[in-house]
């Protein structure tokens, strides 16, 4: 086989790389370097079987060739910034929806018929959920609250109406929960241990901590797409789409990941909350994904939201150049 | 009041428009006449509180220039070929996607801070439905299987991402089964009255003819915009932004609507069925919407589709000059 991963020099994108190229398979990976990370392909770039081609998903052409001969695609490229969506709101829209269209379109020129989608249980939106009822693949029509979920939301659509039309054979749509582990760059455990490795004795923390939120390792997180495009799921799915979440059993509060982060860390800083239920707009107090349906396949994650939080924590401490680089925080 | 109106030459927004100028309003007309038609602006044309800007919802600077001084709009341009989306993919995400972000950047950039969409009932994909339980607004998250269906429903999250970040005061978001009456220039009616006017002795019908399928008469499309636009529905509801089905509490079989439209012509063709339970791809072999939430709030049809499907013919017959202009059939 041989895969094309877009976004292959990001966190998610480049793990993934590592373990196609482990199980033997070829991979392109195609990254315009926004937010990836050339380090994080250092294990690739010594395979013989790997070829990193560097471009944008808004160029169709540049899609176009490096995708030749491939026979599956992971579409990891995104605009993963939910927190600062207002600051360019155009960015969601192309990097999540037109380049998402980009790809669909250079698999149809080039006869690809397999993909697998990152996206997000932000397109839930404000989903009703309660620690018994996390939400589930088929809830309730949602509103969308931010740009990124309705990107990713119209990425979603796409994906599956080009499903639909019959130009492909199997779609796979992830919406993941917070994905965290090693080279981890994005999100609320990569802003606390920035904020104690300058200061350990101050934490500022957006909202008022009782955010709850889900995170997922990110090995989980790969073992779940290899299994569900493995077993090829969404050949025999109707429309051809399979849509799972992806998370753990569990969520957390803030304020736990916090007391996981500090403790691993041993430092005991003063909170200063900003206070609300919510860090910033579109932020949603409660996020808590069924992963029932991708368990009811044969999958389980390996790591509770704690030691998941710790790994990264270790990793971040031993890799603190991620902080000097850009990596689109 | 100051409106503005994207589409505002096409079957429902020129209907708009001349509603609007007869209770008073001033109004603002966008279109680029891909499909609009000159001649049903002919009334709107001769009021002073009239302004006709022809222009291309893909050019935002033209947009944001138009809609100087409006205080609500009505975005109603869009690519409505559902069933030829494949003959040219990126339309729809052109015209219903990238143009609705258009449409709310330069209404971001005025300060205009009401809006209601056409967004079309395509969005649930193929909902589970049966005579007895029409789709609700809040149907089970649906699976996009129309390239159509799937821009719209982004420009929808688009919008109500746009309200829950605080850029728009009130949002409307109307899914419509598919409207009719004068004007009509697109759908199932249109083509078989075409055919029948080429040729009254026979009739190809696309599938097997008993998809069931909804309409409405576009006067009462146009009330119900008009009521919970009017009624600030929206200022109150959740994310602000309020989403309404539109249709009647029937739906009716394709060979019913054959049956009509021959009894109101006086003709007895010889039907060809091409088979199958769907026209084409992506064709919804049910569409049945529930509009209980919007005649919650007063509204209600006058017309029975039956009526819309006569008063639909009639107008055909006296303005046949639709067929030789272009409608984006």
């Amino acid at each position: 086989m041989k895969y094309f991963v877009t976004g292959a020099a990001g966190f998610i994108g480049s793990t993934l790389v590592d373990r196609l190229l482990g199980l033997g398979h070829s991979v392109v990976g195609f990254d315009n370097f926004s937010t990836g990370q050339e380090r994080f392909l250092e294990t690739a770039n010594q395979s013989a079987k790997f070829r990193l081609v560097p471009g944008d998903i808004l160029d169709i052409n540049a899609i176009s060739s490096a995708l030749e001969g491939c026979d599956t695609v992971f579409h990891l490229a995104a605009n993963a910034d939910v927190r600062n969506g207002w600051m360019h709101p155009q960015k969601d829209l192309q990097q999540n929806t037109i380049g998402t269209f980009n790809v669909l379109e250079a698999m149809r020129k080039a006869g690809v018929r397999r993909i697998a989608f990152s996206s997000t249980g932000s397109v839930y939106g404000e989903a009703l959920v309660t620690a018994a009822t996390p939400t589930q693949e088929d809830a309730a029509f949602p509103v969308q609250t931010s740009l990124y979920g309705a990107s990713k939301l119209a990425g979603e659509g796409l994906i599956s109406a080009y499903a639909e039309g019959g130009q492909i054979d199997e779609a796979y749509i992830f919406r993941f929960v917070s994905i965290l582990g090693e080279r981890y760059t994005h999100g609320h455990v990569f802003d606390f241990y920035r904020q104690l490795r300058e200061n350990p004795e101050s934490l500022t923390v957006l909202g008022n901590g009782t955010q709850k939120k889900s995170y997922l390792y990110v090995g989980d997180c790969i073992n779940a797409i290899l299994h569900a495009t493995g077993n090829h799921l969404a050949a025999k799915a109707k429309h051809h789409t399979s849509v799972f979440n992806l998370g753990t059993r569990e969520f957390v509060e803030v304020n736990d990941s916090i007391r996981i982060i500090c403790d691993e860390l041993g430092v005991k800083p003063r909170l200063q909350y900003t206070g609300g239920d919510r860090g910033w707009i579109g932020d949603n107090p409660f996020i808590f994904l069924s992963a029932e349906r991708m368990r009811g396949s044969g999958w389980s994650p390996s790591l509770s939201i704690e030691e998941g939080v710790r790994t990264t924590v270790r990793w971040l401490q031993n890799n603190q150049w991620v902080y000097e680089a850009r990596t689109g925080q």
